[in-house]
């Protein structure tokens, strides 16, 4: 019963066989490998974006960095929603790789920045000349960070704002796979289509050991990406093990079948909390990721239980028993409906 | 009718005395002249704190984010508030000098933080371990950017909650004289009494052509500002010039002779535009910085009357007369009566 | 015959073995996992270190940069041999992971720095007070990047050096497993014994997907160095991959065996070059990487037989037949004695 | 007897009065006044560059580092001599406002480069892809900072080297005027008619209080400027007073005046000195400033006789009378002729 996170299961057995059938004599490193020119042209037909410039990394974070690095200048500040994980979750990443940009918090619902929000928040920037910090661009989290998914209409609404000034758009799709499913859209559509620039399409936290595709649908967005990434210390040697990992991810679309396991498997546990009389749903979870208040007794049974999850707000073992704590549950490809149920039924007490 | 800023004056005669005075024969540089040696001693007398290291800067931004960039690690978020210098108006300097820091925004009240908000945002980071950024530096501005002016008492008690985290406190004092005699208290309570760890003590704005000392209260706080200023390009060459605008600053309290007579005439001003049936005064302006809301048409007669200041929320000269703008107001040490009641009598009409 | 680089080769069936073994159920993330804790236990022991700090990263620059960083001031420079990796191969990440640093190169012998160049560098930095450089850490790399190794005397008396103007000392261990078997000493003798305070503990040219272990000897030399990880984005989530591949490469001393093996082709090739007339080795080789000058002509025979690897100084396949151009051949632990023998072939003609 | 540094002695008094004549009535802050407008006019007349972009900073470390920062990517190395400022005597401050790029330090000849060591150690660099660091600008000292003037023609053969590979040329001219009165050429024949595409236009060694201009003969180069030296804390918000300066620095040229005593007085050292058996002159000094080897007793006599200059190589008072050290001589334009026969005394004992 384990619900943490979407990085503490497997990674899937296909992938592990990727890798073993990569490990076979020599090839080139550092991104020169046949199997990432195939990833290349997966990922372009995937996207149907002929042109786009397709770059490997190991952890989200670098995707993201890297990716804001390159279409942010030190001067300026990233339009973002206060609970993106580029905010939160990166120790201040971003600022390291862009070298000092600033990030500006804009109002959301249900975690998604409204773009009416988001345009109070370019307007407010850059009125002041020299003096204050510059328009950058637009930071959307798909899932967000919250479990809400934003349809392709709203990621659009919020890149039309953006395209008002200028400014460009980056999509952290750490579970691009989870709101594709659940969206049931093509990468296109999601993507550049609705006016996204450039996207981490995450593979980390849907199956793999570690690897992240960024994406740029317009190559001059890219000119400095490379640099970027070996400066960083984020271009591997042995490169083919990233290449691998994707290859499998995308063959037979072994990455749209474990986000929808990991969908349904958030769904299940979604229907089975709505009809807990004390339980309340945060936010409107669409893939994988939910939040909910229970009482704290409540959440001492389940993790008494043998359920994994992280509990907000307080201590899950002292204080009143009805006092309310959230929640947080994840669930991988892997989620089993035993997992599920067990915790349910824990839930219920 | 000048009003625009407080850097917009002149510097004070007695100012541009000393600078001639200085400019006699030969001087060591970069702050080993015998008039530095002077300031130093003075400084430390003033704030009744003989073990302080004083620095001198060029500019107020160069003041606080060397300051910041010596009290906060890279990987830190200074917690501020909105509308602080530091966040609108210095082009993200205190990003670049502390190598990326973040900046957590602190609701407020009348512009100064309110302890209970600084306690909510300090204790909302560093709760994911390494993922979050890690908590620093608290920054007060004393005068804040809208006017108003923290009691000593107010300034203690956002010390104490940055203390009851280990964080220091940092005051940006560019306007540090007119709080002094608004407050009627002494530069050692409005600081280091308070729980200032560093302030940047300004003289730019108080008659001076520019220069701002840097104060730590403790040296081993200091430790690597003399190689920050250098390597930010702020170490002076020839110092002496900066050291006798400082010197002449302090002597016979010229300094606060100057901010003196800013603060009485932006009281008399802050009186007339409370006498005004169609003027609103924002916030509660103690010093020489103000706010208030009039007709466009207001302000139209009075810019059109030769009075310059900035008015914020739309174009004064094209819209509904009767929409209400936003005017700033700041008075310096030179401003004469007749410029206020002179700006008076065209905001009547 | 692939000798492009050591980390062309594949990663060792145990270490494979391992990532699968590894693939089960739910684990913690980002270095909480059961292996970790194993990893740094065998590493403390292997050091005899028992509170060494150890971290993973996955490339050998993160190890680098991350190192130095942690070591090394903006406002300092890093002494360091001109053919070093960080100085000629990581595309400044030294200079982006240390806030601007610079390195200071100091003059080799056999690509080993001297201590009289060492010492000599030092003197002649922070001669000038702020504005000069300030001293940092001396890196040192083993195996060195001419294929050269440090006796442990070597490193000592650089160590030495280091410590005379209380600098510490950072040890590029890239090829870490190749020189200790070359060396034949203990990891405590040709690290801190030798005066070594963080050695990057190489795995990625030896056998594995992609690890390296950061050891620091003195914890308090580490107190950064995670949030600076984690800023750099070089925290894996699923970090049991990387655990799992350090674990393999300790147990059953298989690094010690890969790089015995790597070592042994390394000196067959060269056994087989110096017994060609037109064939100059350089530098002394004394591991598995080794750089010699051949006619342009011998190299072109070579690379038309199927032989991989670089030639420096000019196009081998263009120019005098005869004119001398450099070849630099590495062998990894997958390297067989066919391939040596083949290549070896192709040069006699 | 003041030698130690042209930073050292008295702003010009016409300087002086330019503060106080600018010291009237209210001015717009950050280089909006009307006399920064003419200084605008007249540097583009001094240089024939009418689309120049003229910026004022107050420190010639801040001029150097912000120019690179503008011309130079974060990845890349700025080609430089081993003693020049920029490397040796600004505690890495290129580094910071490049965000951590390289210097890579060319042979020269009496402190110059030669175009044949700038052609080596370009071809040196970026012969690895992403790996090594990438070429970016050259940057040239006039006066070197050994007190040698390179020729125009000097200058356009590096700049024809640049030119070569793509790469912008920076000119530290912290003693431009110093170079120019002995050369006796014009403004544009010793910078962008030379292939120059930034000076930093010295004042603050000649006579100012701290003032230097950065123009960029391609405007398209200065894109990013305003926002990097607002960043870097180098907008100065009563910027009058800088403006004063070099418009009282440019008017009935000033500043040739001064430079031609600064020199005048340099050569009349240097011809004393060349008749000292004893003394050796290093170098070629063309300008103001000048190193001679002479021994130790004939330094400590000077000083001792109240003569002010640096020693370098050993302690002047401790060691034996006859070991040669170095003594490094710099005149402004206010050393008088007795100051300098003075020394000459002195030394000849």
């Amino acid at each position: 019963m384990f619900f943490a996170s979407d990085n503490g299961g497997p990674a899937h057995p296909r992938v592990m066989q990727a890798l073993l059938d990569a490990n076979a004599g020599y090839a080139s490193g550092y991104g020169a490998d046949p199997i990432m020119e195939q990833v290349r042209a997966d990922i372009r037909t995937l996207f149907e974006a002929p042109s786009a410039e397709v770059f490997l990394v190991a952890t989200g974070t670098a995707a993201n960095a890297l990716a804001l690095g390159t279409l942010c200048m030190p001067w300026q500040t990233v339009f973002c929603a206060p609970m993106s994980h580029i905010n939160e979750d990166e120790c201040n990443a971003p600022e390291f790789f862009t070298g000092g940009a600033k990030l500006t918090l804009v109002d959301t619902e249900q975690a998604r920045m409204t773009p009416d929000a988001l345009r109070h928040a370019i307007d407010a920037e850059e009125t002041r000349g020299v003096h204050g910090p510059q328009r950058g661009p637009v930071s959307i989290t798909q899932v967000t960070e919250k479990g809400t998914v934003h349809t392709c209409a709203q990621i659009a609404a919020l890149s039309a704002v953006a395209n008002d000034y200028g400014l460009k758009v980056h999509l952290d799709g750490a579970r691009f796979a989870n709101a594709l499913v659940a969206l049931d859209c093509t990468p296109a559509e999601m993507t550049w289509k609705a006016g996204v620039d450039v996207v981490c399409f995450g593979g980390t936290k849907n199956g793999l050991l570690g690897v992240e595709a960024v994406v740029f649908f317009d190559p001059a967005d890219a000119a400095t990406f490379a640099l970027r990434r070996k400066r960083g210390a984020h271009l591997f040697s042995k490169h083919r093990y990233l290449s691998a990992q994707m290859q499998a991810y995308l063959a037979d679309d072994l990455w749209l079948d474990m986000a929808r396991a990991a969908n349904a498997a958030g769904q299940r546990l979604l229907r089975g909390l709505r009809q807990m009389p004390d339980v309340q749903v945060l936010f409107d979870p669409a893939a994988n990721l939910l939040f909910f208040d229970a009482p704290r007794a409540t959440h001492a049974r389940a993790l008494a239980g043998g359920a994994q999850y992280y509990v907000m707000g307080g201590d899950p073992h002292t204080g009143p028993d009805g006092e309310m704590l959230t929640g947080r549950l994840v669930c991988d490809w892997s989620c089993p409906d035993e997992s599920v149920d067990g915790l349910l039924d824990l839930l219920r007490g």
